[in-house]
């Protein structure tokens, strides 16, 4: 399958080479052509591994992932160009976070709205799958790391887009994913992010997830 | 010991019935001294059981648990007394829910602030704990109805109250509750709503918690 990525930090370059080792083509998109960490990835993956802009990026994929940081994921996503995200799965991975004000981050938007639902509402064409934004990103291409079994969890309008992308994370190695519904969900979701990073200040690794007990 | 519940309402019974199994002597505390509910509680559970007002529990407590409805905590505490919780263990169980616009309920405060924290504000000579507000309230006094392991959290800004609380966990059946710090992770608990809601639609059961994978 061809991947897009946006985003060439930690995530992006996580689920990028996560991918390209499961046999997909993946291009890393970034603001420009040129970007030295997205030129440094490609060239460390192999032939299967490309890097562009995030138009170039968003055209290549069939599914595209968005690993760009929160606070300017909208304005990455217009970049990509709704025309290159329309019908297309578009993997939100990102959180809200604005480290601006010091620690701990607070959320850009949260409780009746999430970055979810505004990158759906702004690209409404594209079937916007949020996943993945619960955990490290050790954690999300591989669960082994965490002992024992711990979750992960879908959410989006499309239920086809859905189940595209939980065969991606059966491939991550998660057993079955929570699919929690439309994309409203993403609040949810995006509202964990607070007690992840006070866990992770508390338990001293990153290697932790949530796992729902029932 | 004596205990007071402030609230009359499923967790504040079903808390109070616990603590009253345990040994303690635990009066029940409403808006008014007459409040069928917590009469009917009271006779309920014997004679180490009573109602009566906010203030009446609160005065007989040496630890106090707030158990009323978020929208509501902070009025039922100023009835409750400044003067009754100073210098005590004031048990933060209730989460700043508002239904008034439908499902999914949306918190009354977040992100930046916390109920938590608005009420070790309120009351500064409380020593105020954030527990047991992540789960239902079959589960805070009965965490074996969840299979295997899951956790509980506690919060706040006095360590030798957290200690406090935490025996009383233990009573009830934790095994290991987790340590957040001081009472600004409120924010990350109380945020855990959203999704705890979504997962009880998801679910279709209230015998289910968080665990922490690690």
């Amino acid at each position: 399958m061809r991947i897009g990525i946006l985003g060439t930090g930690d995530v992006g370059s996580r689920l990028g080479t996560k991918l390209v080792s499961l046999g997909n083509e993946v291009r890393m998109g970034s603001r420009t052509a040129s970007n030295p960490k997205a030129s440094r990835w490609a060239k460390a993956n192999g032939l299967r591994a490309s890097a562009g802009t995030f138009a170039d990026a968003a055209k290549f994929g069939e599914v595209v992932f968005n690993c760009t940081a929160g606070l300017v994921s909208l304005e990455a996503l217009r970049l990509a160009g709704g025309e290159n995200l329309g019908g297309k799965v578009l993997v939100d991975v990102a959180n809200p976070l604005d480290f601006s004000k010091g620690m701990p981050p607070t959320l850009t938007v949260c409780n009746t709205d999430s970055l979810g639902e505004q990158i759906q509402r702004a690209f409404p064409d594209a079937k916007v799958v949020k996943a993945l934004n619960t955990m490290g990103n050790e954690v999300m291409v591989n669960p082994g790391l965490v002992p024992g079994e711990h979750d992960t969890f879908v959410c989006g309008n499309d239920p086809k887009a859905k189940a595209k992308v939980v065969e991606i994370l059966l491939a991550f190695g998660w057993k079955s994913p929570i699919d929690l519904g439309d994309m409203t969900a993403a609040r949810g979701l995006e509202m964990m992010l607070p007690i992840w990073v006070r866990l992770l200040g508390t338990l001293k690794t990153r290697s932790f997830n949530f796992k729902i007990a029932k």
